[in-house]
Order: C-alpha cells, then sequence, then structure tokens
C-alpha cells in the first residue's frame, strides 16, 4: 500500500503571507492541529501547528512566514513511498500530521496520526474467535468445538489451571485480536500457540481414528 | 490490558483560573496539543485544545474557564476500563488526548493518540518471514525452505504467475505484517493463507513418504 491511499486529500493548507489571524481562524473552523505551508503553485514551502500559532498570536506577530517551520525541518512524505513509512515517521517523530508529496513538490495530501489510529485500531480489533472460524474452515474436518476444547487443554498445559471449554470459547468470544497479542506476549507467540492448537486437534483426530 | 497501562503519567495540566497567555506557553514548551482542566484536587473539570486556546488570545479572553469544554463534553476514561475502549474511543472521536480518572474522579494520566499510534505500528510492522519462522520451529520436522516452495506453490495458484522461491522469500523478507493483511484482504484471509502453506508443506511431506 502507497501513502497516497491513506492520505487525507482535502486538506487545509495556507500561502506564507498569509495572516496569522487567518489561519488560526482556518485552523479552528477545520478542527486541524498542523497544516502545510505552500506556494501559490501548492508545492510545499514550510509547515505550521497551533503551538506555532499560539505562539505568533501571543508575540503580535503578523504573518505565516514568520512562525512557520522551514521545508527542510518539515517531515514529508512521496505518494508512492509505502505507507508503512509514513506510519514510521509518524510514531518515531510523534507527528499530528504529515505531508505528501508527488514528483514536482506539489502537496497532494496529508496522512494524520487519526487516520493511521483508524486504520490500525480496525485491525486490533479482529475478534481471535473470527480467527477460530477461519481455522475451521482451513482445516478439513474439525470442527470450532474441537479447536476450543484444544485450546483449554493447551491453556491448562501452560498455565496449571483447569479451565472449561465453555469458558474459553468465552474468553476468545470477547477478546480482540490487539488484547490476545499483549496477553501472549506479541504477535509471534500469539500465532505459535494458534499452531500448536491446530497440530493438538489434528493429533487427537489422527488418535480416535486408530482407535 | 487496562488503560491505566498504556496512559502517560507525566501529563500536563491547567486549572480553570489560570491566564491564557500561561496555559499558552505551558501547551508550546510541553509540546502538547489538548491538556486537562483541573481542580485544586486534581479532579477533572474541563478540556482545552491549542485551537481553544488560539481563540482565546484572537478574542482577547483572559482566563481558561473561558475556553474550555466542560466535563460532560469532554471524553475521558476510567484507569481500569481496557485499552481497547481507549483505542476505540479515540479513533472514533479522533481525538489527540484522552484523559484517565481513578474512583475519586482525579485525573491520574493522560492516552494520547501518538502512543496509540507507537502501540499499534510495533505490532504492524512485525516481519512476516518472522511469522514463518514461528511456523518453522511450531511444525515439526517441517523447513523454513519448504515452507517457501509451498508458498510460491499457492501464489502460482492464486495468481497463474510463475513465481521462484528466492523470489517469494525476498518478498516475505521485505514485508511487513501490516502490509501483508492489507495485500491479502484482511487479518483472517491473511491467516487462512498460512495455514494453508502449513497444510500444503504436511500433505507433501506425506507423499513424499509414501513413494
Amino acid at each position: 500500500m502507497k501513502a497516497k491511499e491513506i492520505m487525507d486529500k482535502h486538506f487545509i493548507y495556507v500561502n506564507p503571507d498569509e495572516s496569522i489571524v487567518d489561519v488560526s481562524i482556518k485552523m479552528e473552523e477545520s478542527r486541524r492541529f498542523s497544516i502545510p505551508v505552500v506556494s501559490s503553485e501548492v508545492k510545499l514551502i514550510g509547515w505550521v501547528t497551533s503551538l506555532d500559532v499560539t505562539r505568533g498570536l501571543r508575540e503580535r506577530l503578523k504573518v505565516t512566514s514568520e512562525i512557520m517551520r522551514p521545508k527542510e525541518e518539515t517531515f514529508y512524505i512521496h505518494e508512492n513511498d509505502p505507507a508503512r513509512v509514513a506510519i514510521i515517521e509518524i510514531s518515531n517523530h510523534k507527528l499530528v500530521n504529515m505531508p505528501v508529496l508527488n514528483d514536482n513538490e506539489v502537496v497532494t495530501g496529508v496522512i494524520r496520526a487519526l487516520d493511521v489510529v483508524n486504520t490500525l485500531s480496525s485491525l486490533y480489533n479482529v475478534k481471535v474467535y473470527k480467527l477460530y472460524e477461519v481455522m475451521e474452515q482451513e482445516l478439513k474436518g474439525v470442527t470450532l468445538d474441537e479447536l476450543v476444547e484444544a485450546s483449554a487443554i493447551m491453556r491448562r498445559r501452560s498455565t496449571g489451571k483447569r479451565i472449561k471449554p465453555e469458558e474459553y470459547e468465552k474468553i476468545i468470544r470477547d477478546s480482540a485480536f490487539g488484547e490476545a497479542i499483549w496477553a501472549t506476549g506479541g504477535l509471534e507467540k500469539f500465532f505459535a500457540g494458534l499452531i500448536a492448537v491446530g497440530e493438538l486437534v489434528t493429533a487427537r483426530k489422527v488418535g480416535k481414528a486408530k482407535k
């Protein structure tokens, strides 16, 4: 996925000679905490945040160019760069928004930390139960009940505590993928646990067939 | 995981009778775009953003209580609520920060959208290759090469395009979990693909053993 696929195309921008008062009104009305400063051809010149604006108003400065951060100190990304790079930059530099440029240095969009939260949190909120349903579909001849039963056995083996399959089913119905990952100690461990469940179910089936 | 486990405990706050000028300096120095307004016992009274401050400065208002959003209109969360709820609220209401309260309505921390991005993006950036290594460890007697070979076969079946195992290995070395999820159409589909690969490898091993 490219940066341009997650960017906000309906972004607000200002020119460097716009008054700070006008910029403050623009930002308040659009509820934007930071916006790009651009030339008449919408090429990136700098960046201004609402905290630059509060300083400008307090110090009675006049125009945007007096408060903006210049382009050289602004984090931006090319529209064809991987979206992943934008997410890493936003995360590392604690950015609220980040401008996206095309080959001609023209700002074509803004990636907002809030959109990143939105995108990532939808992944985070997938119910663990959904993944059990996928296992049921993919592993031929295996039922959801067998998977839940195997999980309860695995849980007992690792914690020493007995847990009923019904209780385990309730846990995976209630918990989200993101929580399960934290609880198990990371994506890799969570994934390893699911594979182990799949293997145990298969082994139990083979064992029953032999009897 | 609870809200208090992901909250920032070193947060900035203001009192309702503090001057807007002082608040603007506080926010600029701490680089905070929104902060809680609290009583002398640090109980939540309201919320103020840098955009409220720009309006206050422009309209020559004097104290924080004139620009703050009252508690009734502020989104907050209890420190023992699930962290997931905070992430959903921040995502749904496009918040920058969110106060966390204890039983006595005292603000004990602030959850920042940026911290949420940080937490979620570390998950997002796990390399797909790591998951193949987990499969190799968990599925007894299966090698990484066999898994990559099976994946290349699966890819050819689904796309009709021939792909060399070496090329496939490069793809999974380069791509992150988050990207793979988007590319395959969601967590469930990605997960189903991995199970299918595991099954194909096992079937091929059984086939070879019979020869």
